[in-house]
């Protein structure tokens, strides 16, 4: 039994951490920590977890973890990075749902979050965790850096395009589209209901700290710089994400694109390739871990279309899919939540 | 091992009773009938059940069920009556979904339901499956009317008060505000999101066919007439029902009212009495069996707010919990599910 | 040509009067001042408003408002008392649209606003601007109490019946939903889409601010004293109010109730009594300043549904009304908006 | 005064245009049929119209229309192109907001619209309707094809790139996203709130109607063949178009893109382009005929975000924008309405 903490447990990642924990059988969630509603119990928060998770939250202290085999960082970007160090030397595992330590150029880390890094040595450590990329790494790793909800959709989405050398790297697109939550359940007059619902709009498109994030997966897995356009924008619903990505064939390329897709992922347990033609709907995808992605063709031009649940695949779910690897479990335990549709 | 079979499983009861079926560990679904789309993958219309159910619906005919333990129909009223004797004769339970075994009143039921009664015989050999009511009948029972979903989240929250004697049993009120997909998945403009979403409104308030159910409940309980109003309101959301409910204590009546519920329902395991002064939230029972109710009160008034997700405590998961039952496995196996919120 | 004034312009109610204002023939606006947006443009907080209005808020001072002939209030509770003497004054006349004048009793006021008043001897001259109520008050009023959105719609929907004595005054139940606009636009947990979307709940049950006002309401058409229990509740959407009210008819009242209805209001500009059976929803009076109300009849219990948008009839179209009636302007001046719908 | 008449007036191009119309100061409505609804007031089908039409639907026949100048067709396609001689004929103008005289080339359009053109000879005579292209041509046209939804935010948002030869036109993509009502108001399962709501797709990627309009328009503008990707999406929300376009400029263009729209749309009263790094939103035009548009530059990729209200400058606001010019009135009259934010 993997005793389990949770640095930072009052935002929606915070709870599907405690939901997807309280149904795995084989991790036990022994600490939460939160500096605004120590003393709290979790329930009081978070209703729906009512008979489900008695723990209470605690102040966060140095000593708040020391019986954890796993700690979860459930915080703003800014704060793992201060605690690391003293987990990991204590020999506890650490799965970053932050930003902390996803970008590995420092440099770049420092401008997109306007702080100065804690331990850049660790980050040199961390390994990202998208399983699909970096099984291995992250089954030996003590430091998961957890992947953005963007970033793993996007990437999902273009991965065996960009590895098999199918398309122009120099010309990739990325629309995407993300619920709500992904804004997190911070006090901010630009998601009240009133504000974004039944509307829709595009934001920070000049610039999203997912794109360097993006980038350097894509980098990563071509082997070469990509050129990529990402345009995030925001959807009056409360979960979900669907990516709609463009990508040009190089001249000659004559393998199956679908065939690629299905061979790529034919041994993944998260990730579902639809038939041609298909339209996932991110309601397909709500509550669960998976990745659903569909590919379609005009020419020379492919569309692929990707959803996740931001708040499963897109952070807690995939923490968990990693605290799995890492503790030598079965990559899918605790993980076999049916999608909530309608 | 029970092996299950679903009448009509295209509608939104019937999605939510594969999924919760999927995941229970004691139950197996072997066929699922619709006259519709007979030959497709029950995933091909529902794709959040892509990889977790492979069965094929298939064309209901008089042998479908005969592998079949337990059958549950999720068909539009009027149906399982005509199918109920010969599945009842071949050994198989039968928990009925639609109204057809509800009301005891067969003249009642056929003025409401506007057609003629199949086997009025049956009805009066059918157990009510509200469990908080019937769990020793329901035990026994071969044929269970499942309830419906006002029906439940409104004799919940009326039960201990009517069963003690507290309130005037003439003067009860039941405003109900219930989540669209209680009006099914039928095509309908009324339910369209550009009809239905961003607004509110009553319906059916000079009379609603739950009201006769609703009130054999309560007379039931109470062993006397009861005087109802029963406004049923339409929410511009897909799961919920919240119920209001008005009550007068009578005088004299000395008894602390949420010790009464407290007591009441010490022992439910799907009725939760929240703290004084709560108030429930539908999405706090998202996806879940569970029942939540808060008490409160102003002089004589007594003001009772009951929380239910229609399609799993008002249909799909009470049905489960009445198979789990009749056929005698613990209440709760498969209805584990931690509620999805946000 | 009537000058305008709005004081604090950057909530609902805000954007709401200079929608109405931009459109009215007989009415300018020239100065809108907001601490927090001065020297923004107000299209620059609602983009909505581009091309529309191209005012700048200023800083709120004593000479702000020196050229108006009207100014609205729109800020929150607390404010407009500590500027109403100055601008009574000065000859302006001021239509307060949040609740520092609206409840005539201050210690009760205090009671329920938590502050204390700044000016008890202007409440006794102010003016409660329900024009339904008090139309020839408010045609000589210098100082409006704009009514609040529920007691607006609560109060249309009992006025029949309680000033007829038709009903049995100690057991009245108004049980309210409202969309989340009337929550406002300041920064909030509980009203982002990513809580208050796809869920319902009550609040406030044990005590709302809109209940004594309410009871004044009621209070003074009947000519004694009410009893009320008065339940709120919050809509996923973004707009509108509908009440559901309950009253017992008292024995032997034998006048037709739908008549009793349609007299009361066949003058009304604002007030639509729909056929019997039927009933309204919020979205038929959407972005407009009229009441809808149907009545249904259960026995002695009656059952009124009215319905507002809360934004308009309930806070600044109700205002504009006051204004029209206020400056000697025909009363429906500049609020002919046709509702939006769908 | 212009007599005006709507053949199919049940969905909601039919009621926006009956919104408009009524607060149109230079015309009036006579009639309006439709086969389903004949007999019954417009109001019993759209109560928000209550007290603002009190015409009755008729049934269409030939001499409905006798009457009027301008008739606007709200059907299906399929049904304008019956009835376009006949009205022609008698000398009335006619206004079509289905797709049958939009596409010149016949074959493309029978391929597309599956049906045989019942008035091939007719089409070559039509004006496309999209004011900003073709003011002068309108003015003096018989027969309009007012444009589909998304043609007019995609063509609206490419038309000075395409027109300036600033952008490859053999790589343009339009990522566009709609609110539900523009699938109509059929009864429909896809589109019912708890099919729809909370949740996002694409659809149609393969192949769209509004495709070969699309290119018909761009290639119109820029006088040679173009290429275009268009991916439609599915957003929860009532009203509302918003398209991303993608282009990439030519080598060696230098101008000032910002400059060139600005420029470019000058003069027109509905389209507003808004400052550089602007974010717009679809609820910024709710219900009025404003097209907003944002231009976003990264290295040689070009973003322009456009957003419409589907059914006012996409449907019907079009139309009486079109009814104007070919009235000779003011291209804005009665088209001043205030968007509805929130």
């Amino acid at each position: 039994m993997t005793k389990v903490g949770i640095i930072g447990g009052t935002g929606y990642t915070g709870v599907e951490l405690i939901r997807l924990i309280s149904r795995h059988p084989q991790a036990e969630l022994i600490v939460i920590t939160s500096r605004s509603e120590a003393g709290k119990r979790v329930s009081e928060i978070f209703p729906s977890l009512r008979g489900i998770c008695d723990i209470t939250y605690s102040q966060p202290d140095p000593g708040s973890f020391k019986a954890c085999d796993v700690v979860f960082s459930a915080t703003p970007n800014g704060i793992a990075m201060t605690m690391a160090r003293e987990l990991l030397q204590a020999g506890i595992k650490l799965i970053d749902l932050a930003a902390d330590f996803r970008i590995q150029d420092i440099e770049v880390w420092e401008k997109w979050y306007g702080m100065t890094h804690a331990c850049p040595e660790l980050v040199a450590e961390a390994v990202y965790g998208l399983p699909e990329l970096n099984r291995d790494l992250i089954r030996n790793a003590s430091l998961v850096a957890n992947p953005g909800c963007y970033p793993t959709a996007v990437t999902l989405g273009f991965k065996p395009l960009v590895e098999s050398g199918a398309v122009n790297l120099s010309d990739l697109i990325a629309d995407a589209k993300s619920g709500i939550s992904g804004a997190g359940r911070g006090a901010n007059v630009g998601t009240l209901l009133a504000e974004a619902g039944d509307s829709f709009k595009a934001y920070a498109v000049s610039g999203h700290r997912h794109h360097p994030e993006i980038s350097q997966n894509l980098t990563s897995l071509s082997g070469s710089e990509i050129g990529l356009v990402f345009t995030p924008h925001l959807v009056p619903m409360i979960r979900g994400i669907h990516a709609t990505l463009y990508a040009t064939m190089i001249d000659g390329y004559s393998n199956d694109i679908q065939d690629l897709f299905e061979f790529s992922y034919r041994d993944e347990a998260f990730v579902d390739v639809l038939e041609p033609g298909s339209h996932p709907e991110t309601r397909s995808v709500r509550g669960s871990n998976m990745c659903r992605i569909a590919i379609h063709q005009s020419g020379s031009r492919i569309i692929v279309l990707s959803v996740i649940d931001n708040l499963v695949k897109g952070a807690a779910g995939q923490a968990v899919q990693n605290m799995n690897l890492m503790c030598r479990y079965d990559e899918s335990t605790g993980l076999d939540v049916v999608p909530l549709a309608p």
